[in-house]
């Protein structure tokens, strides 16, 4: 199968790359700890790396990015879309990388804006890649809904008729991660987080425990009780802490979102897991998408933007 | 005005030491960063030097400690006591220190433990010793309500009839260090936390979102998207969160509490100050008690179990 495409999705501590075909197949893929961060003041020679890593690949084909890569914090600030700016939009937004080397093709996508009702103000970026991935797996109208796509910064996003028209971003994982590497309660943890046991009755009781009253600040305190009182042995604490904080998103969020609206969960599928049990925890359920709705969604923008042939 | 005894509040990352007369006057204190964390394996040696470093003590003043220094992971393991147990207890249940030297009276007071509606365990150390206090200071019938311990981690606690009989616990303080000093969030706000900017509009603007539906994972994001906008800006950031985190707080907490239980604040005035800020800002008001409530409540222990004269 020739390579016809690259697609990345460039986040803030990781990066996955896809070599795509002009049909879309997949022929090929990496990830690796690249993120934006780490690749400061190097983003060309990073990726000229990853691109000569692959055989298949010739440094001639298109790469098209998504995510933090076109933050400021990023590679290169590339201006938000508006709620109102249907996905199709994207390839018509897509921004050639100002220090593109001659010969080369390469073009970050933009991400969106939101305002909510508050007049606060919501973004993605990467996950729109996503989004217009599942509009072309499921169709203009099977596509309408809520995605959940649970993450360091977890998103809860609507689509309807092909434009982002709710975004609510939760800090769960970042807020996950803080608490097992720098909190007392972490303390009570195994040093190295490979050994957190994946104790799905631990979970359970932080979920269960998210959903009773008293606020998430109470609640996290309960975890460090439960790891003092050896009533939660210290490897199965994560998997509480856990369902803690995905559980106390997951009822902040349903609560914004009409019961007669379709879920789908877009992500890592180990994640994704976790969520569809949380959900099921509350009778709710959740259409799981494949993760490669990002590889899809960036190789429809590849071909709307006409950089793939045939 | 002869020192009688010696008081202090021990806890994990600080320690507060108070000389005291006999009958109650402080004489001197001392505050500094000789918390049970930084003296593990040389808690004898620290006290010491405490000590000495005052010309006014006499090596032979009984010391009572209250805090993390009882805890596991502080000098001396000192059980809990159960809500039930009246704080007059408390006095009968100080330990002494078992490497106290020849010539010394060392002693721990024990915190307590209580278990919730929902067989949900909450402790607290340190602060039976200044509820004591306020106990002493208010009297007997007027000390009933519902204190508001700020701090790392924040207590709200139901006193009546001279016994705690509710307790809960909030990460209020740890999560907003953790926040401001390891998050993407903190990277926004200016390097030293010094800088941060005790901005009341900011403050104020947290609060009002931490009342807004949506949850606290959500607004916690909407503190780094008011960042990358510059609608709030970087000194203000803290603010910002620290009315985020308290209001979720505050609101979380104020919905365990009937309208009738007066509420009064006991801590360190900058931060009580903020707390009647936050509760005004929801029309509710509260006593502000002075901070030397702990001191009077070791002394009233000490008093109590006989160890001062006159």
């Amino acid at each position: 199968m020739t390579a016809a495409f690259i697609g990345i999705d460039w986040g803030t501590t990781h990066r996955r790359a896809t070599l795509i075909a002009a049909d879309g197949t997949l022929v090929a893929e990496r990830a690796d700890g690249e993120g934006a961060l780490a690749c400061k003041g190097r983003f060309a020679a990073s990726l000229e790396a990853l691109i000569a890593g692959w055989p298949e690949a010739d440094a001639s084909l298109p790469v098209v990015m998504a995510g933090m890569v076109g933050a400021a914090i990023g590679w290169q600030a590339v201006p938000y879309l508006d709620g109102g700016t249907p996905l199709s939009a994207l390839a018509r937004h897509l921004t050639p990388v100002a220090e593109t080397p001659p010969g080369r093709r390469w073009f970050i996508a933009p991400g969106y804006r939101l305002h909510g009702d508050g007049g606060e103000v919501d973004v993605m970026r990467g996950e729109e890649t996503q989004l217009f991935g599942a509009l072309h797996l499921l169709g203009p109208n099977a596509a309408d809904g809520c995605y959940v796509l649970p993450g360091t910064h977890s998103k809860w996003v609507r689509l309807h008729g092909g434009r982002i028209t709710e975004l609510r971003t939760y800090m769960t994982g970042e807020l996950f991660a803080l608490l097992r590497r720098h909190s007392l309660l972490g303390r009570l943890m195994p040093e190295d987080a490979a050994d957190d046991r994946d104790d799905d009755a631990a979970f359970t009781q932080g979920l269960d425990r998210a959903a009773a009253p008293g606020g998430l600040l109470h609640h996290l305190f309960s975890a460090r009780t439960a790891g003092l009182f050896g009533r939660i042995e210290g490897p199965a604490l994560a998997a509480y802490l856990s369902g803690l904080v995905i559980g106390d998103e997951i009822g902040s969020a349903l609560a914004t979102v009409p019961r007669d609206v379709p879920l789908l969960l877009v992500g890592a599928p180990a994640l994704c897991a976790r969520y569809e049990r949380a959900l099921a925890h509350r009778g709710v359920s959740a259409e799981l998408l494949p993760e490669t709705v990002g590889a899809r969604g960036s190789h429809a923008i590849a071909r709307a933007a006409g950089l793939i042939d045939g």
